[in-house]
């Protein structure tokens, strides 16, 4: 008898909170560069909307000539567009902060890529276009509830100023990897904003609305802002563009090796530019060697990396690896520590034993 | 449209390791004293074995007066036992060790909890006798592979002391909450050794052998040994009983909360004696206070603990949690550190903030 279906070995999502669900993916356990739904990072502000999607239209109301509501039929018309793009968590890496801060303790999952497919926002806003005292668009989502700050009960809403939303890239999508979006993640439109960290991807989008000022919901002005200082607000920043960063896949931190030749491998990402080098020290950073890079690199796309190690002296190791962009951003060595824990993006480093 | 089994929520194994499979129980999120098999923690040294279980077999030789071989058949025939238990890793808890051990970086989950039915080895050693000088038996499996250490292959193998072998509550398990056990935890016989960590409870037996001197293997000799020195082995033990312990379950570490009334919850065991006490502090252990306890408390079960917290006030807070059990073992504060991180049971200890 052959057990091969009992002895069957998968990732499965890392559990962090079930209401509402965080749950992160398995980032070191797989392989593939569009993540399958059920591996894709769940990360929510409230428990799962509840609303009627066979009667879904989408309105755009404010500061527009001409407000519309659009069916899905209509935005399914529409000329399409179609975007391998990574979406982070800021909070990803969180739980790495010296000292630590509160939230929920991301690891490095916090994060996956896959192909989103929708409509170009710009294409869209045709339809209603924009006067001329239009400075943002608001995204409400379906989801609401308590924040732990407030006992008001509050929509997830961003906004972006409209140079953001009037990007070429940012699409309201209706497919993930070729499929209806799953629920989970924004069914059946969910705004996607290549190159900025994910909360500004809104998920089960309710309405748009065009305002002439700067939007102060709480996922704005409260969350989602960098507080350098642990005590007061001063020199606080909105989080938006992904930081350069890379993580190390394969060895696993604190593994055990018999001595050999290993590849060490992992991705790299960034919010603007591209990733141009990825180096690799395996000797707390003294030297450090350039990695091979995965040859296709799509704009918004994480990029594989690899290096080979002869692993031949035992004793402990510590290798990092550190991510150059285009734009001549680089990974620091220390995290920017802020209040809330986001955008960590220090050298990411391991250590493993030769034995 | 109800979107509930879209929008469903549920825990998942927190993938450590594939190959081989390491993955450990969502302990924060899972109310059951009975752990559902796909939420059992895995913990392998080598990838599943492959043997035909429909010409299973289970040989006892070496040092016994009448050397048998079981059938299946016959074992299930014999009187049986079921005993609801805690089986824990022995490196449940090593990412807490600082300074950080090397080994598979487990969390508060590399354990759980359920029944186990079979027959007492006790019994089944009244068909083979044992020869005066029979001092150990060693239960090897049928998983094996190599070591990084070592380039040899190795069978899991390790053995018990014939007193703890004839403990009436040591027992081959064949069923795992009233079903036939798992493949992946030890199909089709397990032995099931209460009060101790888990890898004395070898998984898929292939055959004991009595023998009459220590047995050296290294899951025994090398592995599962407590060494108090990073340098040297002075001053080793063997890993054995389970050490008073306890985890809070909820609130999660570092969650921030609105301010209100909770109820602070979690679990203790203990390899020996029964869990009398659990107090909580949360003012950073200055003061005690006794939680309350469920009230049946098997020998070997954990036990559910509670206590009410009135958080009216904005503010961190740590809370911590210490169990006594009946022989006055009680834990520490600090872990009591060792080279390869086993035995962790310092006081449990979690941040919240209330805003």
């Amino acid at each position: 008898m052959d057990q091969s279906p009992l002895n069957k070995v998968r990732p499965y999502l890392i559990t962090k909170k079930l209401v509402p669900e965080n749950q992160e993916t398995p980032i070191h356990f797989q392989k593939c560069d569009n993540v399958n739904e059920n591996l894709f990072y769940r990360r929510n502000h409230f428990p799962y909307p509840k609303f009627t999607s066979s009667f879904y239209f989408l309105p755009i109301e404010g500061l527009v000539y001409t407000p519309r509501v659009f069916s899905l039929q209509e935005i399914y018309s529409f000329p399409a567009k179609t975007i391998n793009l990574v979406l982070e968590c800021s909070g990803n890496k969180r739980e790495l902060f010296e000292p630590k801060v509160f939230g929920e303790q991301w690891g490095k999952g916090a994060m996956s890529q896959g192909i989103w497919k929708g409509v170009s926002l710009r294409s869209l806003m045709k339809y209603t276009e924009l006067l001329d005292t239009a400075k943002e668009i608001v995204f409400e989502g379906y989801d609401y509830g308590e924040r732990s700050d407030s006992n008001q009960l509050h929509h997830f809403s961003r906004s972006l100023p409209i140079e953001k939303a009037l990007d070429p890239d940012t699409i309201l999508a209706y497919e993930y990897n070729h499929h209806p979006i799953p629920f989970k993640h924004g069914f059946p439109l969910r705004l996607i904003v290549p190159g900025w960290y994910a909360m500004a991807s809104v998920k089960w989008i309710k309405k748009m609305i065009v305002i002439d000022h700067e939007f102060k919901g709480p996922f704005q002005a409260v969350d989602y802002v960098y507080y350098p200082n642990k005590e007061n607000d001063h020199r606080k920043a909105p989080v938006n563009s992904i930081h350069i960063n890379s993580t190390i896949h394969s060895p696993l931190n604190m593994q055990v090796l018999n001595t050999g030749v290993y590849e060490i491998n992992g991705i790299a990402w960034t919010g603007s530019g591209q990733i141009t080098t990825v180096e690799i020290s395996i000797d707390e950073g003294k030297t450090w060697k350039t990695c091979e890079l995965a040859s296709s690199t799509e704009k918004y796309a994480w990029v594989r990396w690899k290096y080979k190690w002869e692993a031949l002296k035992k004793g402990e190791y510590t290798i990092k690896s550190k991510a150059t962009d285009s734009l001549g951003n680089i990974q620091p060595l220390k995290p920017i520590w802020n209040r809330k824990g986001y955008g960590y993006n220090a050298i990411d480093c391991i250590k493993v034993k030769i034995e």
